[in-house]
């Protein structure tokens, strides 16, 4: 496996840590998450059966815009911070097994089909890095290089698909790529060029088919059909984010946000005060709801009975809930300012959303939209519960 | 709460184990799993990451067609056996903390969206009785009584909702009711009568939103939409088992073998040596795959891009596998004879089968479809994995 100079370039700090077994409980893992405590630098360790903290670590790093993937026994965390830290944090003892410091500017990452390789999308220096879950040890990496002086392009929209692969967005190469690692290393198995101007996030659909990468650089968004290996790119909802007449964008929607909602997919019209409703089967818009201002993230709860909405600055003290057969807003909190995230339990009995200025994370019945539960936690940004282990995409 | 007479008189035996958690090693319960040893009544506890036995629980009564379900930290397992044994085994220690014998002969059972209940189907006497999943203390009884004597129907198709509910169907009274446990005790939230002739298994839509249940008595599938209270039971698939011409059927296929892949959904032809492919949009045939023999089990791999099939008795040394895009067997195994149940990793990479009369599980990669493990089983038959603790009709 050959490894890049740069990646030997990169600082790395590996904190040895022993795991001290006998203190920590014999517990099962399937119900437990993590809060993002973004100013501090730390993860609450929570329950949701219990709805309680269990714990907390501290020493990740810059959390700002923190992501959170989970090994397939639930039972590690692994962090990615915005500063190019990745994180391994025990969710029985509470702490910090593995840590490095692997890029100097980072977005986020994918854990593999198997659960044996964690991939982190670089903005500085551009690509994609890759670890042993195990231990961090480094495995190699893709350097997303692109044009006549190969330069190294920002890494954006990394998930993780079947057959063990990753797809990843060139931000700045108009590119999607697909790579996966062999025993010789990182290979990139597609290359998918001219997608569109910068893509900037994305998402795959939760099988593994569809990957629809939002561009920065134009009113629309790539589509791949990663289940046929001959595909082009194809470019759909063109003019999707500018409406009649474009208002001004407080904040980029986020796409891993989009919902897909039973043959539905509910996303965040850029800048609108809307939520457009797009029939998978074609990937044609069908409809509109009108929400409460600019739309953050819009997720569907997890049977796709319900999409929750979140809004952008000044407006996100609001979390509005659309039916989703009626199109109708059934549902309308003011729940303080700085609503960031929302998380369902697994099964989606509840949902636990973050309210940064108020310090606390708020958790409701989805049924009965009562209030049935609270936790301190300081400027709460990211909540990650450990049943993404077992989906596709998160 | 009202506690049913008959209830009361129900043999239970409880039996008192302490835990010993010293003994047990800390890890997560993300990949751990169960294969059934039907003959002997017991349960193989298995690690998915690292494709081993890791323990072994006697002592589980007569697991002929038995069932498992998984608490929502994805610690314990419920077992349902035949003989109206229930028992809750903690996959961390290897012991049964609980087991009561709630009935004379059960049909399988559903843990609830919240996790705190644990419900089982019962043949003898029929109804619904709803457990405490912390201890197995009874929460009451849905006698499911019909016709002017008010006889307690057998129940069949028992599943998990959303909203905390369960669904059944009345094999005796061609009806589908739907249930939950409120604090008064069970409460029957929707009955929905002439269903169709003997209902003797269902399934409930990934979604939450379907639930069909297979006919003895007709040649057709009753389908209920549960997002619509005033739904209407409708008549699907009319004629679906009987093709040109009837052959002889060795076995009812299961309809939890179903599989949605997407918007088809790929279901056994009753005695025919067919899958038939439906459009989940209208609950249309749209094509047939011919396979080897009388399917059993059709199941998704959980990106929905493969089905695989097993057959029946004598054919049930094959396994063939289907490519959901091109409808075409891509794969075929002999793995020798008595192959009864297949079960995906959560992610989906390697399936996981058993083949009763060689006393092995086989392990295949789903992408190179090479075995790469196998695990010795005293005839085994169900396998049951802890990421179905999260999701919803499992």
């Amino acid at each position: 496996m050959r490894i890049d100079r740069l990646m030997l370039l990169a600082p790395t700090l590996a904190l040895a840590v022993a795991i001290t077994a006998t203190a920590a409980e014999l517990r099962g893992t399937g119900d437990l998450g993590v809060v993002v405590e973004r100013a501090d630098g730390a993860l609450l360790i929570v329950d949701t059966t219990e709805r309680r903290m269990i714990d907390r670590v501290e020493g990740l790093g810059d959390l700002s815009h923190a992501s959170v993937v989970f090994s397939r026994d639930a039972r590690y965390a692994f962090v990615f911070g915005r500063d190019g830290g990745l994180s391994r944090v025990d969710l029985l003892t509470a702490e910090v097994t593995h840590r490095i410091v692997q890029a100097g500017n980072s977005i986020g990452g994918a854990i593999s089909q198997d659960g044996s390789v964690v991939a982190v999308a670089n903005y500085e220096p551009g690509g994609v890095r890759f670890f042993a879950t195990a231990d961090l040890t480094p495995l190699g990496e893709i350097a997303a290089t692109y044009g006549p002086d190969g330069a190294r392009s920002k890494v954006v929209g990394l998930e993780d698909l079947p057959n063990n692969r990753f797809v990843f967005s060139l931000y700045d190469a108009d590119a999607i790529w697909t790579a996966r690692l062999d025993k010789d290393g990182p290979t990139v198995t597609g290359r998918f060029v001219d997608v569109g101007a910068l893509p900037y996030d994305a998402l795959v659909t939760p099988d593994g088919r569809h990957y629809i990468a939002g561009l920065f650089g134009e009113d629309g968004m790539a589509l791949l059909d990663l289940w046929d290996p001959a595909a082009e790119p194809l470019r759909i909802l063109d003019g999707y984010g500018r409406g009649e007449e474009p208002l001004p964008v407080y904040k980029m929607p986020h796409l891993k946000g989009w919902s897909v909602a039973g043959d539905l997919v509910f996303l965040p019209a850029i800048g609108r005060h809307e939520l457009l409703v797009v029939e998978k089967a074609g990937w044609k818009e069908v409809g509109r709801v009108a929400v409460h201002s600019q739309p953050v993230f819009a997720i569907a709860r997890p049977d796709g009975r319900q999409v929750w909405v979140n809004f952008a600055h000044p407006d996100n003290n609001v979390v509005q809930v659309i039916d989703v057969p009626s199109l109708a807003v059934v549902a309308d909190f003011d729940l303080g300012p700085g609503v960031l995230h929302m998380e369902f339990t697994p099964k989606g009995e509840a949902v636990w959303i973050s309210v940064r200025d108020d310090d606390r994370i708020d958790i409701i019945d989805t049924e009965t939209f009562e209030h049935v539960g609270s936790l301190e936690a300081a400027k709460p940004s990211g909540i990650f519960f450990t049943a993404r282990a077992h989906r596709l995409g998160y």
